[in-house]
């Protein structure tokens, strides 16, 4: 039992304090899922010779929201952008940065939360890092996942990849994440239903690959929405991208909160959904795949890759007309994940 | 130019004015040294099939200090973590949580800090990511770096490979680091020579490891300082270790500083110095090729390897008497690395 409920400065100090943290929650907290790292460096085994790595801060306020928690979404969060890849995800290191006075049970059940979606995605979570701030230098918890992957020989996916003739593939319902998160931040209550979709993605990605060996690429839609990830593939890939605003699913709840807070649903952050482009005669097979994954069974095609202008993505609108997706310039919604 | 010279809310958002971020100011920042990196994760080529991976979070304060800075220090850190292991660092991620209000010239100064030390290690920088919380929320700046390595085939280097009868090298003096830091934080001028050790040790680790290659393990005696790391190995192998206190390196100011504040050396942290066990015949040969490396001109023997009692490190006093060297309990120095 750890004698202190709150996390005090001394958690941090490299002594004995910290030791009894390690080994009393964030050993016990991991359980399988963890490796309990004596060692400053955890050596792996990865088969192959190219392995995938990405890194992602999680400052999200609050720390636990319907449908998920910081602890969830940094776990998924670092698993789906490795697997955007199309690398398989394997390990994970976490760097925590706790606040003086956070409640410990609070950083039991984050980890808990940790644990179970490690489990789920089926990676390791194969060492870490923890740093106390005085209290007023931080919000609780911020915490860094770094994950790494290994990728097959011959997966060569890449946001320049997109050619005219391609479809665009979405998982599933947009905004949901950004809008559970901004409205229990700011006790708005507008569905008892509202979740994020925080989820690991990584076996939807495998399936669809597989299903579709030519795709292009893969994204996760997070911060900057829809709206950045297919700007950004249109940058990279010299094309343009259009999308019909009916094909989009987004649940009547997120629709309606965007009217009244004056959000465009393409802007906001999702955190278990995916974006994919394939060559058109595979789009039916990556749709067929994606549906049968978890995560994935209000998968829809959204669009189609064009030629020109380079660099730049559309809606078509319910009405017939075409506009431009805007990107977000200013902020929309802060501490999102 | 950015049209900003302090961090916005929105610089974290994802949308234009991140990317503008990113281009701008990292990739300009990180030159060489980084990957502009366009996909959310990183695909690296790693010869072999063992990889060794390492994390801290740096939340440093102040922000700069003698000899360095946080961003030198996140990479030196995570890097010397790595080189622990045995490995030869390749590539770092970098996550930054950056604070409201930070001046982008701070930022842009840590970058180019960051850029010398990965260069001065031989890492690249692959895979990066920013958020930016509330003014009051953070600190200015926190960073986490996560390293990967590739590891020798039958390299074995672990904490609990110390055997009585071996011999325990330290690559210098003790304590600057800490000492600066505090020092600096608190307007206190010992000396104008006082300066962080922040260092980057893979090339030392690596000619020391080829001189005495049945080496026990290598370890960066960082916060919680030798004492931390001594009896961690103690514990791990089950052997007693003891340190000759008149063998160990001390700079007179950091002596003197230490007097003053009430703070033993021994527990005071170091980023630029590296502890190894290796076996009594190789003791001289891992001695003269620590001292041949970049930061190793005043490596010395400091100590040696018993049966018992297991599990606990001791100082051999320059009065003959021999004390247990305690391990920090409480908080000696905060937000030192």
């Amino acid at each position: 039992m750890m004698q202190q409920d709150t996390i005090l400065l001394s958690h941090g100090s490299g002594g004995s304090l910290m030791h009894r943290l390690i080994d009393e929650v964030f050993v016990t907290g991991f359980g399988a899922a963890g490796t309990p790292a004596l060692d400053d460096a955890a050596s792996l085994d990865v088969a192959g010779g190219r392995v995938a790595m990405s890194t992602d801060t999680y400052v999200v306020s609050p720390l636990f929201f319907p449908g998920g928690d910081i602890g969830r979404l940094a776990v998924c969060g670092t698993v789906n952008d490795v697997a955007t890849s199309g690398a398989r995800p394997l390990y994970l290191s976490v760097g925590f940065v706790l606040e003086e006075g956070l409640p410990i049970e609070d950083l039991k059940r984050v980890l808990v939360s940790m644990r179970d979606a490690a489990e789920e995605a089926g990676v390791r979570i194969v060492t870490g890092d923890t740093k106390v701030v005085e209290r007023g230098h931080g919000d609780g918890m911020y915490i860094n996942t770094t994950g790494l992957g290994v990728l097959a020989e011959g997966v060569d996916l890449s946001g320049s990849h997109c050619r005219p003739g391609d479809v665009v593939l979405l998982s599933g319902t947009l905004g949901d994440h950004g809008i559970t998160v901004v409205s229990t931040r700011e006790g708005l209550e507008f569905s008892t239903d509202l979740r994020s979709d925080a989820a690991p993605l990584n076996h939807m990605v495998a399936v669809t690959l597989d299903a579709a060996p030519d795709a292009r690429c893969f994204r996760d839609p997070t911060r900057g929405g829809l709206a950045s990830t297919l700007n950004e593939l249109a940058s990279a890939s010299g094309v343009s991208i259009t999308v019909d605003e009916l094909a989009v699913p987004v649940h009547d709840q997120v629709r309606g909160a965007c009217e009244m807070l004056g959000y465009d649903v393409f802007q906001v952050a999702n955190e278990g959904k995916m974006v994919t482009v394939v060559p058109a005669d595979q789009a039916e097979a990556a749709l067929s795949a994606m549906r049968s994954a978890p995560y994935g069974e209000e998968a829809a095609i959204i669009g189609e890759v064009g030629e020109s202008p380079a660099g730049k993505a559309y809606v078509r609108t319910s009405f017939g007309a075409t506009r431009i997706m805007d990107m977000l310039v200013g902020e929309q919604l802060p501490r999102i994940c």
